[in-house]
């Protein structure tokens, strides 16, 4: 890369982490901007508060497009016209195809509410609570073409505490997740992170 | 429970979380006493340190009954002659069957080196490593008829370090095991574990 990181964000709900890591760029913590916000949800109000920081936010609607294939390459084209190097799914529900993750390899993150392998999939939370675990957390990764598979860059492990429920446990992993996805795009935009096999390495 | 708690162990190996375990017996940090040790491998050194430290310990061998049922049988008659409350699986690495967990139901206790549901089974440090997560950890966990899926009592997490390698992982991980296995054991003995549904709780 040359020049500063250009980052496109992902979203699809209320863009808590969206805002939270457009605050860390605007102090100037991630050395980079942010190009683009693209939702798959018209009402997504992550578009209101992209759009509220003076960021470009746009509705792509998955229903425009005959399959998931040709959606994804509207994207890939509008990242790439604005030269967009990291791509941040901020709560982005749908899942990425194999052309996008292609585009982007080893330029896709994910945030995922849980310690990875564990409780993967859209219910992290809900499932650590229900299986019973002391300890769960959060997990930054590389997206590659499985669900939550890719190679991991950051995790932070959580407590489940007696008598917590979804809303109190989940509250504590989102301070969690506000530190850490800011860590995990700082260290790509610096150039510090290194994919050894499915190792991620972060260099000093 | 009245009078102390009767503790019996399997081992298969080395028995360094036995011989913890009986320290803390002996110091009346467990208010308990271990009734048997017993290994289905001859020359597993945990027979040793608990002879050495004046403790039962036998060697049945798993060759001489003719299937798995036989064997449990035989060990559920020489832990129930004993009067024995819980069953302490310490690096034992026979996997227990339905009539032993049925026999001792919500009495067996077994420690895995990884924060369970991630990287069940015989290699879980190895296997964290090769995954390429950041957090790992120990669990403490009932036995119930799956492997490594009953309920967990208490977990830690462990982190894995730049540059790490399955021993220096796994030493960290044991110095976690001789803290949290006998915290479990002197929960249960303190009558202070209740299971409700997957969880447990601990009562103060």
């Amino acid at each position: 890369m040359s020049g500063p990181c250009v980052i496109g964000v992902l979203v699809s709900g209320s863009g808590t982490n969206l805002e939270n890591i457009a605050l860390r760029v605007e102090e100037g913590f991630i050395p980079g901007r942010i190009a683009i916000v693209i939702s798959d949800v018209e009402e997504a109000y992550g578009l209101v508060r992209a759009r509220r920081m003076g960021l470009e936010a746009v509705f792509i609607d998955p229903r425009s497009f005959p399959d998931r294939s040709s959606y994804d390459r509207e994207l890939i084209r509008m990242l790439a016209e604005r030269g967009v190097d990291l791509v941040v799914l901020a709560g982005y529900m749908k899942l990425v195809g194999p052309e996008f993750v292609s585009a982007f390899r080893e330029r896709i993150m994910n945030i995922h509410p849980a310690l990875l392998p564990s409780f993967p999939g859209t219910s992290g939370v809900a499932d650590a609570l229900a299986y019973g675990v002391k300890v769960t957390g959060v997990t930054v990764h590389f997206v590659d073409e499985g669900l939550d598979t890719g190679p991991i860059i950051l995790q932070e492990a959580v407590p489940v505490l007696p008598g917590d429920d979804e809303e109190t446990l989940h509250q504590r992993i989102h301070e969690v997740e506000y530190r850490l996805y800011p860590e995990a795009i700082r260290a790509f935009c610096e150039g510090r992170l290194r994919i050894v096999g499915r190792r991620v390495e972060i260099l000093e």
